[in-house]
């Protein structure tokens, strides 16, 4: 790897990058930030300022799609992302190139620079969290620390957005039903694209559709033929070799073609369809009777290109029908137009007659797949309506986030060389909250979470058991007495930089993914839900709150009105 | 490179790689398709169809944002993928493990797939473009093209939405404003962001604050500090060396922080300001002095991080006109909070003030940059409010196409082994139109693009001077005659296959960005307005008029009312 050859990295930060492995997209490099992170690099460097020792928190301030949760998740791209950050001779070139005002020493300053120094504490991925309380606390050399900030909010506010965005779809549409993420075509590039298949998953989605994703991440892969595939064939003529062996190998079917005419006219005359199926498009009869020789075990048909009703429910029976009969078993359907609710439960009222009328084991069960510009909300209104969809296939609502494209993580100092440092703002929502902290869950004695509370790191921990008050970060009169019946650190070192305190191994997509569906079970369900759902709360130590607003007021000018 | 190394193609193939170059983000490989092309790819082989000549059109229907124009993008990235398309043996591997019902002839056949008997026309990238209308036309074995089906999607959607929303901004703005895109931090994931970069500098922004992508395509970087550095400075003490050289080199400035605290009080008790400015903060005014020592030739200030009239704007100007005693000159201010119209009108004030008062030339032309959450609505509101914002610094909205995150690009088959196919739907504006297609914009007399036409490829072009009757595609009232002074055939070839047809060579970034400019300059300004736009025509030749209903008529199952 040429980034490997060319790195002027140290040999513990080259072990350190193998042992953690490459971020996924490749363009995750050290360039990968904002410019003025590097111009304030070289003022901090020019005032001799570069090593001064930062604490910075990121977090979000309002839970995304207006809901009251959030999945936090782009951590392990994070650490991968510090495990290989380092400036190659031609990354040096051109910021040289850039920055041309800048001394040959600065230069040299960040060929040497790594982030051997940095620590990270984190949030467990997959974990759900809420506004205000770092999701990441990250330590270390403040120049080194502010390159961090782009490229971590980058990779932190998108997966976090699309993961909740994931589970928000899977609430919707219920533990029992099939989720398929389709999503690569409509997102914002190739790695929108990945990311999407990798957060989707981690969300609370089966599989997807993305062959790459299946790839790197070994999501399982799922999909069905396109429109194209239907309007290709012209009649069944085109057909050359028109054998099957059934299933069990005992037997050749010559003319599986003939077999598939035979059995829908069996379906246009039987008595229980009291004769609703006429004459179907031959065209779409021919693509269905070849894909399914193509895949015998595993036929699963797109059936709106012409008429589902009248064309493409006819002929995909035909076809599973004919299959059945050399013991194979059809798949299923896919709706992707029309009224999903109306046409699903059509869809089954045929296959359960057929299962009678022909005596055919599980034919009713067939699996029903929709598709067609899904979101949270056509699902809760089919699920309203009635539906007999057992799997949904969800792209660009999914993937782009349609209804709020963007999270809005922020990255601020909170204590620099051991002094607290507060962002003040007009917009009280706006105002940081100082100190380095440690951050806890209180949970409730039926197991649910409580409440999240920050404390300075030089206070005792809460304790199971013990009573607590909790207050607001800025109302004075909202607070609370709790006592918790189980207490968990949220902030876990998963870089210890060379402070020699235990790392947390990142877990596996399967135990992320685990972890997300486990949180989102304990959660009270009144936080969670759709409508109106109540705010999770969010709360400070009596100590930092002291604390916060003694500095508050040290900061902030007095006004003058005029 | 690993794939070069692993790869199967022919030499030409190889060579055409070369020639053109890698895709920009190095996941864009063969894999990064939907499963189910791959599974429709081994259909039609079973079948032996898949080298069935096949033309795709990919186009969009409905143009973005709710305005009347779209800016195609997304081209260049497109031709780098089908030059470098080709499985790799572990790509091999993978399809194997996914897809173990297929024969290992299919995964043969996959190892000597390339696009080298693929041909690509398209509309030349940055041309303003219009629903329904081929973007590109793609045409080769059927088994091959439909795999290229989802990365072209994927690659022209975001790119041309993107493109489209940063010529809205700069229509919005005005050519005179400077446009800077500052979206990494909130953009959907790394190449998000990078795309972002690359296709707002085309869509008519100035400069990114995107480093990697000034680095991969030269686009001018810009940027400031933020409200940490701000913050990470306690007091003037912290400075430890205070001394800069004049601007010529001619003498040395031994304590420049002296220098600006005496330029600080003498803007306090300056007559002309009427003792408006009192104390400052002086954190703020250290990270200030710190920055301009780093940087005295380019001194740029954020300003709101505490109060901006009661300190940035003096903190500022204290180390601008000390700065000034030195040679330099300041760049200027960003405001990232507040009332923008209020606070650059303001700031402005007080700039014109301090150079008449102290006689310093050009000070109250300082540039006045502005952010936070900006997008078009907020850029027209200030525009209507009066506002001296000189320059916008735009993220979020812009990169994530907030208002409309996706682009509904689609690619349908139009003809088979020489055959016309429709798409239909119960929905007219999703019927496709059939046939292989040349594509013709026609010009008026005052240089306007009037009306874009679809014709059959075997039909005479239009020609200057001569009448031609235009026809809605789906509509048969309507319908006009045109006399163009000017015919401009829009597919152009840029990826002949085994044709020898001339291919055109991909233009620079640059130069695309001119065609992009240039475009929307020649465009009706009705067509392209924030309210109420004119939508622009588009139509088809009577030849191909009556084709698409005869074959729709043909294809239409009769309904039956029940």
């Amino acid at each position: 790897d040429s980034r490997m050859a060319g790195a002027n990295g140290s040999a513990a930060a080259e072990a350190a990058a193998r042992r953690v492995g490459a971020p996924t997209n490749p363009m995750a490099t050290a360039l990968l930030t904002d410019q003025y992170q590097f111009s304030m690099a070289y003022a901090y460097w020019k005032a001799s300022k570069h090593a001064d020792r930062a604490v910075f928190d990121l977090y979000f301030r309002k839970n995304p799609f207006g809901g009251e949760f959030t999945v936090f998740a782009g951590l392990e791209e994070c650490i991968k992302f510090i495990a290989n950050f380092k400036f190659t001779e031609d990354d040096i070139l051109f910021l040289q190139s850039v920055m041309p005002m800048c001394e040959d020493a600065f230069f040299d300053y960040l060929r040497k620079t790594d982030c051997s120094d940095v620590e990270v504490y984190s949030i467990p991925e997959g974990s759900v969290v809420f506004p205000k309380v770092p999701l990441m606390r990250v330590e270390g050399p403040v120049a080194v620390v502010q390159l961090l900030e782009t490229p971590f909010v980058n990779l932190i506010n998108y997966a976090s957005l699309v993961t909740t965005n994931a589970a928000r779809h899977r609430h919707v549409a219920g533990k029992s039903k099939v989720l398929l993420e389709f999503g690569l075509r409509r997102a914002q590039g190739p790695d929108g694209a990945i990311s999407a298949s990798k957060y989707c998953f981690m969300g609370g989605f089966d599989a997807t559709s993305n062959v790459l994703a299946g790839n790197l991440f070994g999501i399982p892969l799922r999909g069905t033929h396109s429109h194209a595939y239907v309007s290709s064939y012209m009649s069944l003529d085109e057909i050359p070799d028109k054998s099957l062996k059934s299933k069990d190998g005992s037997r050749v079917c010559k003319d599986f073609v003939s077999l598939v005419k035979e059995w829908l006219q069996k379906i246009q005359l039987a008595d229980s369809l009291c004769g609703v199926f006429g004459e179907t498009n031959q065209s779409e009869l021919a693509a269905f009777a070849s894909y399914a020789l193509a895949f015998p075990t595993n036929f699963l048909a797109l059936v709106d290109t012409y008429d589902v009703m009248r064309s493409g429910i006819p002929n995909f029976c035909a076809v599973a029908l004919a299959l059945h009969d050399l013991g194979y078993k059809a798949s299923g359907i896919r709706l992707d137009s029309g009224d999903l609710a109306y046409l699903s439960i059509e869809a089954r009222k045929v296959f359960r007659t057929l299962e009678k009328e022909f005596n055919v084991p599980a034919f009713g069960k067939m699996i029903i797949t929709a598709s067609n510009d899904l979101n949270e909300e056509t699902i809760d209104a089919l699920n309203k309506q009635g539906h007999e969809v057992d799997s949904f296939g969800i792209g660009t609502y999914l993937v782009t986030c349609y209804s709020q494209a963007a999270l809005g993580c922020v990255f601020k100092l909170v204590e620099i060389n051991s002094r607290p440092r507060i962002k003040l703002s007009e917009d009280v929502a706006k105002v940081s909250i100082p100190c380095k902290k440690r951050c806890f869950r209180l949970y409730g004695k039926e197991g649910y979470p409580l409440v999240d509370i920050m404390m300075r790191e030089s206070e005792p921990s809460p304790k199971a058991g013990e009573r607590i008050l909790c207050r607001h970060p800025f109302l004075e009169s909202k607070r609370a007495y709790v006592v918790p019946q189980h207490v968990e650190e949220l902030l876990q070192c998963y870089w210890p930089g060379t402070s020699n305190k235990p790392r947390v191994e990142l877990p596996s997509l399967e135990e992320i993914r685990g972890r997300c569906m486990q949180q989102l079970e304990k959660l009270r369900p009144d936080h969670i839900r759709r409508l109106n759902p109540t705010p999770y709360k969010v709360s400070v130590s009596a100590k930092l709150y002291e604390f916060i607003h003694s500095l508050w007021l040290n900061e902030a000018p007095v006004g003058e009105l005029q």
